[in-house]
């Protein structure tokens, strides 16, 4: 399973350092903290990265290349410029796109703020993309922004689930050898047909390995090798690392990756990635309540991963918490709810995912009739529509509230259950909806 | 993408025989038509499957194993189970499993009524428990219903997708060579790796296919190939072609599949899976109406690829539609409902999938307040409760009907969007709601 944190925050500066990753567990970090010993006596090391993006995805069988799909609203190579930009030691990530595509990739670093990010126009195969994206590092034009670094990763577009610890240690690896690459144990077993379309052998499946991504070279050995290289390489090549082997007697040091390192490739990936990324923003709730006695955000959060009852409202949004159950106590039926969706829209925190908003109320209804509270909790729509521009999601829950102490255990029950559905599914379709448990 | 048909019908009699399948595109039921004259003479052809299901599912991070992994509720084999069940020619089924999950895939069977499925002790390796599910095969014991097939299909447990086919390709071409499988282009580019870690060459991807499943052999060659083979092999083998191959000097015929023959493997499969099959059972819809004068029913089935406008409901329900759509205009809020409901209760159509209900009501919001209504519609709850317990998911929606033309469109195009968001993700949570548009 692929494990990980939400989107955690943009560092501004590059340079060597590691930040912290909410949400990834111990062992993650244990092995951050490995790999960190592990980076040749921490000297800043100048690293870029290359993005061949140029696919027209045939195999996903739709009309948008696959890198540009949206999940959530946003462009699959959104997600995967974002996992690198998390790292802060890279400094310059150059993306390979195709000339028609160029407006589009523009307009996708324009939205979602990207920063580090240069574009060159891709070639027709991924070698040429990506010798495309090494000359714009190597050259040292006039007005170039970029410049030379020692290490170039070389990444795909479409493999939005990349981690800091595997960069470092591809990067490390390749300061060591001069080039490195992720492996995988293969699924299926891989076998070599013959020319009339039998069997002519199998290989065995232990002695082989999936070549994946990312992989990191040390520049002046991929540069050199894609120098040397044959047209036929740069047409029909699908492996960098063989490259450097062949041209520069480079071997590169295999390092096992996890498998959330897998590329999308069919339609059932797109699928997948969607619900991993659901899964990860769902992780944690922040639950906000407003009580009379203390007119200050008291601010309770609970998940299973996660528990933070001293963090104050504002530093939860800037940690990124992407759900909010805002249960209202006060006399105005939205007071509490149109203050906390006044700081998510100021705070810009929806700009990446959509933040999903549950406007909570009790009742009892037996003392008031459901539908007499309704009728102002239908005002929610008009909210609702409101905040949709800004991809705040809101939805109302009416939560029964009887004397009943039985029956009130049961509705509530009944209402975490809506609201842990909300979140995980986080369904469009609902927005503005007024739920009932 | 994968393509595909929601559950087609089950035959009960076993023959050679082809059973179109609805959903089906033109392209795949054209491969079937001439996949089907390729089917040497058409002579009843005696076709058993082996699905050896002993897995521990290590590899998806979750304890159960993956092959029990519940989509939608019902576990992944069953899924396989149906696909392999829906092609009348394969006469038997046995799945190897581990004695400690025997009861569990017992109940299974008879949860789910999967017919022709036999079972039995699966080995500690894939190999050995396709050797077990041969040997039962293989015998002639007293008391035995299977009998001895002339091809035997191998297939997984976890490759739900399996179409007709795909299978009848593999088995035509068995007949032929006496063996066949199904191949997948490479996703990646497969390396051998040195001793020490490094690559010591990659391989061309052109020149080599993933072996995926289904696979298929005359009977005698692979129960031969098994019997002769080594412990080695059945220990540390994982390719059935490349026993044939050795053992009997049958070299298997490579058959090109579809991406839809995928092996779920991660937690991300999981997700996957449970897209495609809610995309599936989502392609058609049932909209119900009764209206006064005339008072039998009156249907009426839209959805984009699809349309019957003259068929009857029961037919429709015959033909495993899973969602539907209840208008009500009569006095009684809930009378149309509650007569589809009892009809669906009957049918036993929601033991495979669960079947969404939403029940449509149209008001005035200016003439009626919503909440007067509301106060009724509330009933929904208990109905809900009721059927859930037969799998039949029921909520309610109320569309606001107001004289003007514009908002009247409007809010008939924002229930089409909470009916179709409701139907495609099929989200328990919010069984019961009543919904607002």
């Amino acid at each position: 399973m692929e494990p990980g944190p939400p989107g955690s925050s943009r560092p501004t500066e590059p340079g060597p350092c590691l930040s912290a990753q909410r949400g990834a567990d111990q062992a993650a970090s244990a092995s951050l903290q490995r790999a960190a010993r592990a980076q040749p006596g921490r000297q800043p090391l100048a690293v870029a990265a290359v993005l061949p993006a140029g696919g027209c995805g045939e195999r996903m069988g739709v009309p948008t290349p696959k890198q540009f799909c949206p999940i959530l609203g946003r462009p699959l190579i959104s997600y995967t410029l974002q996992a690198l930009e998390r790292v802060c030691w890279i400094k310059d990530i150059v993306v390979a796109v195709t000339g028609e595509n160029m407006e589009v990739m523009k307009s996708i670093i324009q939205k979602y703020q990207h920063k580090r990010v240069s574009l060159v126009e891709a070639g027709v195969t991924r070698h040429r993309s990506i010798f495309s994206g090494l000359k714009a590092l190597a050259e040292d034009q006039l007005n170039c922004k970029l410049s030379k670094p020692e290490i170039v990763i070389i990444h795909d577009a479409v493999r939005p689930f990349v981690e800091e610890d595997i960069l470092l240690k591809v990067v490390t690896a390749a300061k060591e050898h001069g080039a490195a690459g992720a492996i995988r144990p293969l699924v299926s077993t891989v076998i070599s047909p013959s020319t009339d379309g039998c069997l002519d052998h199998s290989l065995e499946r232990a002695r082989h390995r999936a070549s994946e991504m990312p992989q990191a070279f040390l520049f002046d050995v991929i540069y050199e090798a894609y120098q040397q290289c044959s047209d036929y390489d740069l047409e029909f090549g699908t492996e960098c690392l063989q490259l450097a082997l062949k041209y520069c007697g480079t071997k590169a040091k295999l390092v096992e990756g996890s498998p959330d390192l897998w590329k999308v490739t069919y339609k059932r990936d797109l699928y997948a990635a969607e619900s991993i990324i659901k899964e990860r923003i769902s992780q944690e709730i922040c639950v906000v309540t407003d009580t009379e006695e203390d007119n200050k955000h008291h601010v309770k959060v609970t998940s299973e991963a996660l528990c933070h009852a001293s963090r104050d409202l504002q530093q939860i949004i800037l940690d990124q918490c992407y759900n909010f159950v805002c249960v209202n106590v006060m006399t105005s039926d939205f007071q509490e709810t149109q203050k906390l969706l006044s700081m998510l829209e100021e705070s810009n925190l929806s700009f990446l995912y959509p933040v999903v908003v549950i406007s909570v109320h009790f009742l009892d209804f037996k003392l008031v009739p459901p539908s007499q509270k309704m009728e102002n909790l239908m005002l929610i729509r008009e909210f609702a529509k409101e905040v949709k521009k800004r991809n705040i999601w809101l939805c109302g829950l009416l939560i029964s509230y009887p004397q009943d102490e039985q029956k009130r255990q049961e509705s509530l029950r009944q209402g975490a259950i809506v609201i842990a559905s909300l979140i995980k599914e986080r369904n469009s379709g609902l927005i503005g909806q007024l739920l009932i448990a």
